[in-house]
């Protein structure tokens, strides 16, 4: 019988903003955890290219280190925190770790989304364990609830707003009337959109996020390629306020869906039911939705955030010990037993929101009506406002549901007509 | 070293609502909890005194049984869940089978409420384990969340909605604009409220599972008896009028905050800020906000139910099976290790709401501010609606922040005026 942990050494690998956080937390809150736990933790060794740039917290120097393998390389170190974001060098340290018998903590959506399957297996085989909870959701604890409580649930829908900087942005086009550029460059003033934003304003971010979520969720082995992605550029004041007019938001939903044995995989805009429960999360705020048979959750709290993803980290530090401690590591393994195929997205079934601008002339609604019926597009609503004859006008339709292929074929007749400069198409989620 | 368990065997005790509940749900989801556990999961017995009445679901008659010792004496049974409810015989119960081992399983709110320390205390006496997800929230994964993932964080205030019957009740007075005892037949004929309300509407329910989050949020346990009650039996549909104004909504909170080493546990109706994530809560429905020094959560999801509080029931069934078949039971023990004292309700510090019933005469107004200025109350809103002159009008009055011993004080001078005739106060829960 293997004699009981008294002490844990930790190692952290990347010290930005995560990786600072977490250690800022794991000490305000060292005498709490070991108490909880009867175990000493200790963070022996803080891993960083650049010492240089001033942090919100202070490392003594005996603590500093500038390569991975001084952590990689110590028997004593027994979990790695990886905070250095991105696939490489974040792939082959995590996976040296794991083989290595080390448990590796990350928030790394990406290296989760693209190499999870694969570390999950380094992990089984060597005894070790990998846990991710900050990966999603920053602070929220939604992976440990789906990996947990959540695990007998028979999940049909999992969707969520897991990306801050486009939630901010539309909060601020929602509340303020603002254009996207107007409200990108507050979100860039403010820090929260880089520079380049294309990761979050594309969707990718959000992409990795329900890779995760589904395969949990499901049980199956997601490919983040087989996500449907469009992003929030083309979003315009005038659909906001359309959306309102009717009892929407518009908000940016990363949508997971079980629909008998194929699964519906896609992040894109949707006017969302103003009742439902991820309306009114605004600003960078994240949330998550999941419909069970039994039960309809949602999670509410920060989506990113040093201390708050901190937390998440120093959640996962905490089950890592206690698995430590009681000799019981991969207790809670995942299983992606089941191997549901992705629906092709013009297979999808939605209601549609259609912004089409055309010249406001004799006849037009009538085209335009036409060509929808012609396509098997049946309409529950209209809307053209007053307009200046023959000027560019928007027109608003929303249609009843009808697949993707449909609502696809109908838009592209639509666009060729003489009287329309554009049609876009934005999607219902009815919200369960 | 022990074998790894391959078959673990469950016992049902109260075959009632949530009984069946959890039956069903382990039954259709058997196959998928198996395959994720590798165990094979088995009800082997269920007892009830009474098997005539009707259930959603049919149990051969080899599985029943009438008396717990049938389960208690059954070395080959794992897990017990005590699904009776009360105080007695679930206590009995429930301690006898912790007491020869078994792990136990129950979402029984008084029982942890009033008995849950000592339970617990059997249990690591005997190796045996004791989970209560169910207690709190029905199918809301609030107690795993504050075991598991929160452990590490700094909880500064918990509260919720954890009352079903009376946020209904609130919602159909706010939604319909109806009176409390219309709300009230509404709720019964539902079957959301017993025939004698009383548990539900003057807060015994919420406190007892404030108790339990308090308990576990703040490492302390905390005696039922210290949490300050006040039902909604007294609200009138012009309070909620009111509140809505001034951008509030009235809500039953049961509340923990931490004030330096100081618990505040009190269930009462509140105002609530219309922005904040609970307010939007409706219905049946339960939802509990955390506030730690790093993260805002939020948890909404339903409050009872026979199949949801069923899940949270099979969500302990499956930590307890990892727990056996990993041989560690145990590892997420709680640790009441902290002490904090109770602070006197007459000490918490409130905004108000302040509804007096007082004649329309010339100088009332003058003479209710004076008596709250006299004691130190001073207000930040007033409403006095048109009325008929000499007859009897509620005003309203908002407060600043004001310790609970001044308000009182002024309420009791204000009540005491020839003038008016009642004078009833809300307080305001500012959402953080």
């Amino acid at each position: 019988m293997e004699e009981k942990r008294t002490r844990v050494n930790i190692g952290i690998i990347g010290f930005g903003t995560v990786g600072s956080g977490t250690v800022k937390v794991l000490w305000e809150q060292k005498f709490e955890i070991e108490r909880a736990l009867g175990v000493t933790v200790e963070v022996v060794k803080i891993v960083d290219k650049d010492w240089i740039r001033s942090r919100s917290i202070v490392i003594p120097p005996s603590l500093r280190g500038e390569d991975p393998a001084e952590i990689l390389n110590d028997d004593s170190i027994d979990i790695v925190v990886e905070a250095i974001g991105g696939l490489e060098p974040a792939f082959s340290i995590v996976k040296e770790a794991l083989e290595r018998g080390k448990t590796v903590v990350t928030p790394n959506k990406e290296l989760i989304a693209k190499k999870g399957k694969e570390l999950l297996q380094v992990a089984l085989q060597s005894g070790s364990e990998l846990f991710f909870e900050g990966s999603v959701g920053g602070g929220i604890p939604i992976i440990h609830a789906l990996k947990e409580q959540l695990l007998g649930d028979d999940i049909e829908e999992i969707f969520g707003i897991v990306n801050g900087t486009t939630n901010f942005i539309l909060s601020e086009m929602s509340l303020k009337g603002v254009s996207y550029q107007e409200a990108l460059r507050e979100a860039q003033r403010l820090g929260y959109a880089e520079p380049v934003p294309t990761m979050d304003v594309e969707g990718f971010d959000a992409a990795y996020k329900i890779a995760i979520l589904a395969s949990l969720s499901f049980r199956t082995q997601v490919d983040v390629d087989q996500v449907y992605r469009e992003g929030i550029t083309a979003l315009l004041p005038q659909d906001i306020d359309f959306a309102r007019e009717l009892g929407y938001v518009i908000k940016l939903l990363a949508i997971a869906k079980k629909d008998k044995n194929q699964l519906e995989l896609r992040v894109h805009p949707v006017l969302l039911p103003s009742w439902h429960s991820l309306a009114s999360v605004n600003g960078v705020e994240n949330a998550i939705f999941v419909k069970s048979r039994t039960r309809n959750l949602t999670f509410i709290g920060p989506g990113a955030g040093g201390e708050a993803t901190g937390s998440a980290i120093v959640g996962d530090i905490i089950e890592a010990i206690r698995n430590l401690k009681y000799s019981c590591r991969g207790r809670a393994g995942y299983n992606f037993t089941a191997n549901f195929p992705v629906k092709p997205m013009k297979e999808v079934v939605n209601q549609y929101c259609v912004r089409i601008l055309a010249y406001d002339r004799p006849g037009v609604l009538g085209k335009i009506a036409a060509e929808f019926g012609a396509c098997g597009v049946s309409l529950s609503a209209v809307k053209q406002p007053v307009s200046v004859p023959d000027q560019l006008t928007h027109i608003y339709f929303l249609t009843h549901h009808t697949p993707e292929s449909q609502l696809q074929l109908a838009l592209e007749h639509i666009r060729k007509l003489s009287v329309v400069s554009d049609a876009f198409a934005i999607r219902v989620e009815s919200g369960s």
